[in-house]
């Protein structure tokens, strides 16, 4: 039996009846008095010189009562393109109107100018030097670029045996590259440890591969939204939808070169995240500028089509990987060279290219990654940004190795997972971590040591790791006369934090989980915040929380040794009140008289603080396996089993940690096979849920969940951050269990039935 | 020079900007989506037997969504009058309707057949055997009526010499009354000290007076008004306009019986409170019910008629009082014997009676004072209640008595005057106070001492006393990475208390005014707070504000010993930035550095916490003069000046405090000549401000403000509650300088030009 009462139970989320009543406030239904609406004026072209932009037809349009362009933004921080535009539904200016069908005609009205330039969409196009170039400020040809050559040298293949002749093509092309002056290039990223010739030199087998993994949109259910009033003193609240609204005051007024204290951001229920609703994003200063210029109160919101023109998705890559190991199975050498498509902005999540080296002990390693300019809109985070696209290539390319050795996947990397003690390629030793664990309880669960597979059937396993990260946060906590408690804090829910801050805070004062009720401020009235991704809320505001709820139990223990007139070290906190253990019979008040009665005490309300900012994590991994059919005729992938375990340090709520797993799952499988944002050749993509297909309760079958917990040191009750991890290794996953089914090795997501036919053909593979 | 930079300066209110560009929200300016218009359906008579309530025609009325009855109150506690109604205006009903019109179409339609009682308006007849009884429970006639007999007997008068007739007629019934057993009386109050008869005894003189104050209206100028909003959780939000959330919170809760957390009060804008908006009033549990019953929000927001009929006014009273002294001016007893007209409830003021002992040396006390019922609405607090009418009475007697013995009213008050050390009535001995300095205080100010007057001119003085209250708060204090401050509670602002606040904290984290905000939260939010009244706002928010920022300050401390690697004993909080004092040249770090750094550490954010209930109290007088001349033909009574003296301890805000200052002495003048509930016989009042006149600009001189600050030990920078104690000696000043002016002492408020007119006429004096 656990030791505690509230946490480690499977309870409902605090925001159940909200959420299902339709009573949750999320940014649409936000409406102050006055309100307009306001509409992004987008370019028509990816790329091209503007010329001029003409509002006047657009101010004679009754009704509209505030057009913006870059010229009305007074700290000159570019919100709108002026000169250039450099993707398709680039924002060039911004309207607001009494109505939202006046918003987009006058919209319509405004005439733009442009000179068409020729457009870019592919990274490996990008970066020759006859590509054309997107920041005309680009200067740096010198060393940098010249390296890219040599590293594509360093990877050239012995054979191009790729299965698809995209992939051959690519292959081929690599080679060309190599005497190339590369442009276009946002970011670089490069990380080396031993010698990685030297570890190819002594394997016995060397795997080499390219891998293509397309750009996704997070595809939360709500499209950004937001709505600002800046009244006539000049504060100006915001409503938004977003992971961070302290991120985002500071971002606002950075960009308009205002104090933090003349900005509220209130943040509204979120209608998904995933990492796309973190920072400044595309919809706020466009509102505040809006409502500024109008003087009322305007609502910015996106449509879906908008979403997938100037969302910011994940980025797209293409990664060139290389691994030896010997014949025994002990990897050697890995060495990748990744490009990452940055889109018009700098950023896509390069660094995570790291990724690729795993949880394994592999003594030599090289890794080259830049980020590459194309017609595209920026990209931001998507759970555990950058890991699900470097691990689908270092998962994958384990599978082939593996196969090459006949040795058992499973096997194979538990032979080479790292354990406690040993070294990890950031420095320092690994503390205790749940690897093998991990892995072996996917193995169990899944039954893969007897698993069994008809014709056409068969399973897959990847790993993948992620370390939560941390961040600021403030907690505040109150106990009212009648014994309930309050808890008020700045983090935004995301899908389950509320409720597990509000267990701990229940097991801290022993009440029971229905009598706390939580509640978040804006950031006029909370405590700082960090922003809600990076698998940090548990872990921050759970720790954060903690120190509240101990502050407030102090001032209980307190309140009571003066109310019952004793020492608080012969005092117990137990059941909602205060005993005095030393006396028989035992003597006890309740939280609520003495709630009650710190109203007339000197020291006051029972108030607790807790301020929390870093504590070192603990990395966390998840571990798959699927079992699939693929029909070779039509080439469809059915999933018939897919379990996966994942190590949580602690389950605050086990309910809400499955729920997790299965969402991460199931985004990594919707990757794998069907997700993808197809760029036309006038930076066109595919805008909507028709064309642009996510997976349905039909799809899948019931991911099967299996927690693991080997507590994190620093973690609330060992707890880690859950979020991230179970979206890395569905990839690799999918990709090896259709391998394992039908020989295919798909490299280019996603595992497309058409793709899987074509496969079948330029392998010779068949039913 | 000042010690301090912030506190005791003379800065602009907080709030300054959005009053006077209408940009606060007030009550009526709360409209949620769907929100329905409520209204309550009130009596038409003042005592009835209620015989039936038929809805049915005003529910087939289209777009009334809710209509309530106290068969709607769950709890079964008290909403809605059933079988009797007891004041003309109590409400019966309450209807919600999608328009504010149909809303009063539908309570008009809703047929009440009522069987009609006599009423009784006055408290003397009220108390008759004779009298018509308003609660038939009221069963207890025994020693306490008939004691009332007895004290009338006490206070037999030798001779009726009143200068009115209806003050003569009073006194005359009086003595018939003192045979009688008392009816409808509500409640009691008792204090006897010292024998007074022996006292009077001993007196060379003693004076005798019966003394009427009407009842009067706070007028605040925002009628009340309550939107409840009740979601399908259960949760029940109200905006309401009141001086106290939490009360308001609590006052629900016991009302419909539910819990505590269940209900969030989000307290609006106040215009203007004076003690008229604490606890459940009027408005706030019909808009609950409705929006309970209607499942829509529901906004109930009462006319300036209704606020009459059905507000909470001050009660008036009928106070018979006398004093003894020697004839060289030691006052040796008083007595007194006090009707309040509670009317419909218990309550009014009582207590107050106390108050005729004023700041003197007086051995011997009685004072009785009774509560009695009469067909009116209930009363509430305004302005130290109670305090107006017993310092009337007592301040005009010294007056007589001075006037007696010869002796100037000044120095007949300052030899009279408790200092530090003297016996205190409630027990204990005085602390340093300040009475003698605050009269000095305004005798110099005003010239007293080399006063000159025409024919028709008059010199009035008077003094009141009053502590300020205490209650529990929180506050806590975040520091911004700009270097900029936040503070947030819960308690309303009253006319300058957040101003007060912000001083306090900018003072302790040593930045600039302009650069702290501060921010109210809700009850879900905000840590418990004390009402907004009893001039406790100042007193215990600055005392918790003031540990918040200390809390702060020692976090800030650690971080920056953290920081520039030093310890905190070697730090300085200087001009927004901590100082290395032990280094040569200087090393420091700002407070946005530290913000910043904070992000990043273990302990987190800079937060501060501040909770605090209650420390002692210390006395301030208000002393005031004032020169009149009267218009013996037209009896109307011009001010040519009036000075107004206060001990506030410590001036925050001296601007705020001179505002306090000027606002009730303003509302003093107001209730000692023209205000005045006047009640018809069938329970009908002056309803609006065409027949309930109060004060506008042109009938005053500027009030002049002297501060005098004798700290007190328990304020915070030993500030004292500035709110309530300028009301008190007005009405007395005001008699005293018409009795001085044309010698005509009025005992029955207001000095209306016609009672002016008569009295002179009755006395024989004359222009």
């Amino acid at each position: 039996m656990s030791e505690y009462t509230v946490v480690g139970q499977k309870l409902p989320r605090v925001d159940a009846v909200e959420k299902v009543t339709g009573a949750a406030q999320y940014g649409a239904d936000v409406h102050p008095a006055g309100m307009l609406y306001g509409k992004i004026v987008r370019s028509k072209h990816a790329h091209a010189n503007i010329l001029s932009i003409d509002t006047s037809e657009a101010e004679k349009l009754p009704g509209v009562r505030a057009i913006i362009t870059q010229d009305d933004v007074p700290s000159g921080r570019r919100v709108f393109a002026t000169d250039k535009v450099l993707y398709l539904g680039e924002p060039l200016a911004a309207v607001a109107a009494t109505d939202p069908d006046i918003a987009e005609e006058a919209a319509e009205l405004i005439k733009i100018e442009y000179e068409v330039l020729p457009v870019v969409q592919d990274v490996m196009e990008a970066i020759k030097s006859s590509a054309p170039r997107l920041h005309s400020d680009e200067t740096k040809e010198g060393p940098n670029r010249r390296d890219i050559s040599a590293k594509i040298k360093e990877l050239s293949r012995d054979e191009a045996d790729g299965n698809s002749t995209a992939i051959r093509k690519l292959e081929a092309e690599l080679e060309n590259y190599a005497d190339e002056v590369y442009y276009n290039i946002s970011a670089e990223s490069h990380t080396e440890a031993g010698d990685v010739e030297k570890g190819f030199a002594e394997s016995d087998i060397v795997v080499e591969d390219t891998y293509v993994i397309p750009r996704v949109h997070q595809t939360y259910m709500e499209p950004h939204v937001s709505v600002a009033s800046a009244d006539s003193s000049g504060k100006i609240t915001v409503w938004a939808s977003t992971q961070g609204p302290f991120a985002i005051r500071s971002g606002i007024a950075g960009t308009l070169g205002i104090p933090l204290t003349q900005i509220n951001v209130i943040g509204t229920t979120m209608g998904g995240g995933f990492g796309g609703r973190f920072g400044v994003i595309i919809t706020h200063v466009p509102a505040v500028l809006l409502s500024q210029k109008a003087g009322r109160p305007v609502r910015v919101q996106m449509t879906r089509e908008e979403e997938f023109l100037d969302g910011r998705p994940a980025p797209g890559c293409v990664i060139k990987l290389k691994t030896g190991a010997t014949k025994d199975g002990h990897i050697l050498a890995r060495q990748a060279l990744a490009f990452w498509d940055s889109g018009s902005v700098s950023g896509a999540s390069i660094g995570s290219t790291i990724r690729v080296r795993g949880v394994y002990k592999i003594p030599n390693i090289k890794i080259d990654a830049y980020g590459v300019h194309t017609n595209k809109s920026g990209t931001a985070a998507y759970r555990a940004p950058g890991a699900p696209q470097a691990i689908f290539a270092g998962e994958s390319q384990l599978d082939d190795i593996a196969e090459q050795i006949g040795m058992d996947p499973v096997k194979f990397r538990l032979m080479n997972m790292r354990e406690e003690g040993d070294t990890v390629p950031a420095g320092g030793s690994e503390p205790e971590v749940g690897y093998k664990e991990t892995l072996e309880a996917v193995a169990d669960a899944a039954g893969w040591w007897n698993r069994e597979a008809d014709k056409n059937q068969g399973w897959g396993v990847a790993v993948g790791d992620w370390t939560n990260g941390c961040g600021p946060g403030g907690v505040y906590v109150s106990v009212h006369e009648d014994g309930s408690a309050r808890i008020f804090h700045g983090s935004m829910d995301i899908t389950g934090t509320d409720t597990a801050i509000t267990q701990i805070i229940a097991e801290i004062l022993t009440i029971p989980y229905k009598n706390v009720t939580i509640r978040r401020g804006d950031t006029d009235s909370a405590p700082y915040s960090t922003g809600s991704g990076g698998s940090v809320v548990t872990f921050t505001m759970g720790n954060t929380a903690k120190l509240a709820a101990e502050d407030a139990r102090r001032r209980i223990l307190e309140l009571a040794a003066e109310r019952l007139n004793t020492n608080v070290d012969d005092l117990e906190l137990r059941d909602g009140a205060v005993h005095i253990i030393t006396v028989d019979p035992p003597k006890s008040i309740s939280l609520g008289e003495l709630a009650a009665y710190s109203l007339s005490t000197t020291g006051g309300p029972i108030v607790g603080k807790g301020s929390f900012a870093r504590q070192p994590s603990t990395p966390a991994l998840a571990a798959q396996i699927a079992k699939v059919e693929v029909d070779p005729d039509t080439g469809r992938t059915r999933v018939l089993k897919l379990v996966a375990s994942q190590d949580v340090g602690f389950a605050i709520n086990p309910m809400a940690v499955e729920g997790q797993i299965e969402g991460g799952t199931v985004q990594g499988y919707a990757w794998a096979m069907m997700e993808e944002m197809q760029y036309g050749e006038n930076g066109n993509v595919n805008p909507g849920f028709v064309d642009y297909r996510v997976p349905t309760s039909a799809d899948l079958p019931t991911v099967e969940s299996v927690i693991v917990e080997v507590p994190a040191p620093n973690g609330p009750y060992g707890a880690k951050g859950v979020g991230e991890p179970p979206i890395t290794p569905t990839l690799a996953t999918m990709a090896n269990a259709v391998n394992d089914a039908i020989g295919v090795r798909i490299t280019e997501l996603p595992i497309k039935p058409e793709k899987v036919v074509d496969a079948l053909k330029n392998n010779g593979h068949g039913a």
